[in-house]
């Protein structure tokens, strides 16, 4: 776990992390924005989509005049590679508590046209503003000590090996939800797991938008193998987390007509629900 | 109940009933559309946000090359009022089985300038072509039948008697989440209700945007009034829902930060779980 693996010294901070690089972005103009997507955060071809949807947060935290995002629902319409890409962004309306925004991140064909990837509106707010009041039925949820936790480094690799992500990730499966790993998945839509970054970097919102869509697909627990594309995720940041790993809990309830959703729920080191998510997501039934 | 209350020959059809002609557009030039927002779906003096985005998915079911809305995400920006609205449709990807495509709603202040009210970001399928496998663990809402549940009709309205909105429905709250009607909240955010349209039309893919948002909120249930506006709604189609009244249960686990959200699930009589939606919403604590 981040605390055991690094000293303070070694442990990269917010701001200045592989994940902080990955997401910058060059100003072209106002508005729009440059960026080489990197090959660090490929699941085997595919980029990440919660890399690509911090790409897109950053962009319309630069743009907006509110820094974090509250709600950021975002349609994914083709496969981003890594490489060059462009982020344009639309002040939709700038209020006194909260901005929304639309964003659009395009990547280039053969002929250098560009291709639309996915498309985001967000309403963005101050975190550091909110009342702390709350009134919560939630409980976070049961997961072993992540030293009893698995990721891909503790043998036959349960996450995709060839995935380059998974050397960003500090990610430690609760062994219950790890049954697809070893051919006998639970049949349960559960995927739990400790999630930081592996170069010890403290999350904040912008990563909040990767940790709701890092997990394995609770797919693979449903018994079903092979890609699970996302077709629209909407993320709602709830506060700002507190230092040390997160807890990640993921849900299936409703597999039909080959449509999945999937909900995240995300609660940090303090023991309060960061940020809840629901993706609509394809499964190709074998 | 509709079965009861209406003879087949008085019942209104879907194509042809109160919701379809306040929801019916007419179309300016391509992508396009102006429509008078009827005052008959208001809440106090508000137009009910359901309503709004039934609209929106109207547009969007016209400018797209697929007809139901699968995954509809709406900002809301600004109060809409009844009146002269036009909306504004983009077509973002046409694909072979989805079509994404962007809407947005302005009204007109004092000198005739068009104001944002709300924008939207929907894919669109064709839920008949989907293949009818169903893995689900979800479970159709507690509630008791129709005749023992109450709407504002049987007595000291537990929903607002102000609120035309009412006139146009079909709602039954489930006993057990009329605490707050009565002065006794339970505390719990659950809100429970049977949903139909008051001419005995049957619902659609187009009005389950409308079931998602119309039952009282649940921060009501927690024990606090007034208003809560939607920051944001995001809504799945799952099927096309069956003849018959619906059933709509809304949770709300994590009040803070003067936000809370709301999942709602839509139950049809073949107890077939036909939409999700989430919602952010603010609110003002008492």
């Amino acid at each position: 776990m981040p605390e055991a693996a690094f000293a303070a010294a070694d442990r990269a901070v917010i701001g200045d992390s592989e994940f902080d690089r990955d997401t910058a972005l060059t100003r072209r103009e106002p508005g729009v924005y440059d960026i080489d997507l990197s090959a660090g955060w490929t699941i085997i071809s595919a980029v990440n989509g919660g890399y690509l949807l911090a790409v897109l947060g950053r962009a319309l935290a630069d743009a907006l005049p509110h820094a974090d995002p509250f709600t950021v629902s975002a349609h994914y319409l083709t496969a981003s590679q890594p490489g060059p890409a462009v982020v344009r962004t639309d002040v939709v309306r700038s209020g006194r508590s909260l901005s929304t925004g639309q964003a659009s991140l395009f990547q280039y064909d053969e002929d250098g046209t560009e291709v639309e990837r996915i498309r985001v509106l967000a309403s963005y707010g101050d975190l550091d503003t909110l009342p702390d009041d709350v009134r919560t039925s939630a409980k976070p949820p049961a997961i072993p000590p992540i030293e009893q936790c698995f990721g891909p480094e503790d043998g036959p690799a349960p996450v995709s090996g060839s995935s380059a992500i998974t050397e960003r990730l500090m990610l430690k499966l609760d062994p219950a939800t790890l049954g697809w790993a070893l051919g006998q998945p639970s049949g349960r839509g559960e995927m739990r797991a400790w999630f930081g970054l592996a170069d010890g970097r403290d999350a904040d919102p912008l990563s909040l938008l990767l940790a709701v869509d890092a997990l394995p697909p609770t797919a693979f627990e449903l018994g079903l193998s092979g890609w699970v594309p996302t077709v629209e995720l909407t993320v709602h940041v709830r506060c700002r987390p507190a230092p040390g790993p997160l807890r990640v809990a993921i849900t299936t309830r409703n597999l039909a007509g080959g449509f999945l959703e999937e909900d995240a729920e995300v609660w940090d080191s303090a023991d309060r629900l960061v940020a809840q998510s629901r993706q609509l997501a394809r499964v190709r039934l074998r």
